[in-house]
């Protein structure tokens, strides 16, 4: 499949990485906003400007869209979708059935498909939730997030006065963890499920007491957690904190039986070196996908749950059966 | 969706409980090779002679087959296929290809959709395989079972003279799952893999060192393994060994990067209080897959890896792009 990367940040390096990894992959070229000279491609796949994509419309199976979901892709998505079949990692929750609305018109009425929220959340943790859902009916659900870098909280941090730079962990709380694996059903605060590690380099003379208070009272970032704060020289933050890693752990616990007798807990996790590299990784296989499905005559915006797994792999039906069932 | 449970043991009160949790299943009628007076359903519902069952053809929109993969389901599910679409848990993996030739003829002749191989190994852990690989091509799988009952090993050792009764347990070796997720990538033997634990209820004077003896030496079954024998009571079987727990755990590892410079751990664990309640309400949610793929005109055999995970749930498309994406 011949693939394009529509913006280059961080997910399009872990998308140019995975076609690397994925022999049945080709990237033909990537396409910039800013000016295509000015941008470096890891591999040495061309650069070029934004506005030249229509031209490749028959030279790309799959354009993978790499921007941000604020303002970005509800734009994007739905223009590119008139002249590609596209993938996006659109991660605004309440938005999706905005933004699957405007793409599936855009993408039906140009016979294209486009599969929306691909990555890992929303992407395979919503995956873990739809299979052990339709399988445990009666149950309760669970999704902590970490141990792992949130680039919004340390953005936030970032802003105060003060503040050189800055990196947030968010942590899942080990005893909220096992109390749920137990089967024990705990109703969670939002206090006990994660706490939040921040790392921060001030500025010289900074009233670090002032920074420290300011980010652990933060509305909606930090107020209802317990947060801790660590100074860090800006040598120490290059040498420990200059990876993205992630992950996590999506928990479904539920019974069955005729009086419901028995316990059951599904489990999935992720533990990511690389968060970035690792949703390039999953939307490189949900364009394998698309690519399969549109050549099937499937067009319209779709999501993981639309998608038959044999579809995102590069084995056989026969293979797959043999090998991996 | 109107469903038949063909065959009443286990796994058939299993999905019969399950059905009882879904609001859109209705269990029409149970067919049984036995005198059906002689079968009692935990639900009530009607139990009818096996040969009675093409007459229920208009009247059944999934039969479920309940029966052993050895010789009871490779005749069952193609000759049932021609009637019905079908759901079978058939897990002999080296048999799926002929299994699925055999069943998929007959399906696509009588224009029904049929679903082999459903359950947890194969099915939820096929999943967890199939995801896996698609986004991490450059890594290893591992797979553990347990701690739960094996009803092989369980039986294989009631065969032998001077055994009442038995009851094996397979249990992961801990130090091997830690070493996996620690993306050590260990190569492990059967023996690093696995524990096996035996409960034994032997007959008044019998050997209990030959008995030991004779366990531990078995062929294909224990002899590849550390396995331990305790002898209890008739009394401490029934009290402490009658569920029929198990479980397991699916682990990749895999890098990506350029210079494969970031690992990753995706894993995926079931701890279940009852494998057939279990594997029964996989099998219901896999019927409304059928139900729903056969009502779009799609016929002949698929498997876990050919649904669309929205086929598998109750909810709608805008329910589940809305709550669990």
């Amino acid at each position: 499949m011949k693939l394009g990367i529509y913006g280059y940040g961080n997910i399009s390096r872990g998308v140019e990485s995975a076609i690397a990894q994925n022999a049945d992959a080709e990237l033909v070229a990537v396409f910039s906003r800013r000016d295509p000279s000015s941008v470096k491609t890891v591999s040495g796949a061309k650069v070029y400007a934004a506005s030249e994509a229509p031209k490749f419309k028959d030279d790309i199976d799959v354009m993978i869209i790499c921007g941000g979901s604020a303002t970005d892709l509800p734009v994007l998505t739905p223009e590119l979708a008139k002249d590609f079949n596209v993938i996006d990692s659109f991660d605004t929750h309440a938005r999706i059935p905005e933004h699957f609305s405007n793409v599936d018109a855009a993408a039906c009425g140009s016979g294209h498909i486009a599969v929306i929220s691909g990555g890992w959340d929303p992407g395979m943790f919503s995956l873990a939730r739809i299979y052990s859902n339709a399988i445990l009916p009666n149950g309760s659900d669970y999704t902590f997030w970490g141990r792992g870098v949130s680039q919004g909280h340390s953005d936030a941090v970032r802003r105060i006065e003060g503040v050189l730079d800055a990196r947030q962990y968010t942590v899942p709380v080990e005893e909220a963890l096992r109390s749920v694996r137990a089967g024990e059903n705990p109703v969670l605060t939002t206090r006990q499920k994660h706490t939040r590690e921040v790392y921060v380099v001030a500025a010289e003379g900074a009233d670090l007491a002032k920074i420290e208070e300011q980010i652990k009272t933060m509305p909606n970032y930090f107020d209802e957690y317990d947060t801790t704060v660590t100074f860090i020289t800006a040598e120490e933050m290059k040498a420990d904190h200059s990876e993205l890693p992630h992950g996590g752990f999506v928990i479904r616990t539920g019974s069955t039986g005729f009086n419901n007798e028995h316990k059951h807990v599904i489990e999935y996790s992720l533990q990511l070196d690389s968060n970035p590299e690792f949703t390039g990784s999953v939307l490189v296989a949900i364009a394998r996908a698309a690519s399969k499905m549109h050549s099937r005559g499937i067009c319209g915006c779709k999501t993981v749950f639309d998608i038959a797994p044999a579809d995102l792999s590069p084995l056989t039906p026969e293979e797959l059966r043999a090998h991996m069932l």
